[in-house]
């Protein structure tokens, strides 16, 4: 894994947990994205070389908003860059790790991404992702 | 915010889950450490400019063997690296934060740490850290 990509955060309400990290973070949320498919809506905040994003679901169905009405809010996933998506994925599969998606989808942030299954990696939900290359 | 100086993650057995990360991260445990005053022993990983610290409780009355027995292992925490930690507690403290404790106390891996109460940083617990100088 090069670097955190970014760490996922679930949230009930977008708009107050912008305030809530500018005040933490002590730097302004730079972008904020809807993601139809996943159906949240994120905001993201640079620390480092690394991001905060803040998701909440946009409607009932949506993962998010069943993650926060199930455990409150709190950390979700953990997203690490890689150089080449497809490889990590065949390498992780040979180690007996579990994908959630057998192909790369277009996630939030310009980025090809595959979830990992909590359940091979110790209780994390985990996020490859990789940015898409013009 | 500096950077994301580590990523804590609370796990049942530390062996076992230090295999398990060298597999994920594809890089080596570079560091085991054990924090008696907070009972827990560590692991560390590096990736990129931050660090995955895993935390096995090391006997009942740890805060970490307390989080696994009640919700399995996962995502414990996440410290941000601070310039310097007084005037990011105070400065966090006039926002309405709360700390956990009110000066900083000597953390793993030559740190000066401070936790933030989770309910007032949208249910996560954050730490401060800052490199002891010599």
């Amino acid at each position: 894994m090069v670097r955190i990509e970014h760490i996922g955060i679930a949230v009930e309400n977008l708009e107050d947990s912008i305030a809530l990290y500018e005040q933490l973070l002590n730097t302004p949320c730079y972008k904020t994205e809807t993601v139809e498919a996943e159906k949240v809506a994120t905001a993201f905040f640079r620390v480092g070389e690394s991001k905060i994003e803040l998701l909440q679901g946009s409607d009932a169905d949506s993962v998010i908003t069943k993650f926060v009405a199930k455990k409150g809010q709190g950390i979700h996933h953990i997203a690490y860059e890689v150089e080449n998506i497809q490889a990590e994925m065949k390498r992780l599969t040979a180690l007996g790790f579990e994908l959630l998606n057998t192909e790369p989808k277009k996630g939030a942030d310009n980025k090809l991404v595959c979830f990992l299954h909590p359940k091979t990696s110790g209780g994390v939900l985990v996020e490859l992702c990789q940015e898409i290359r013009p």
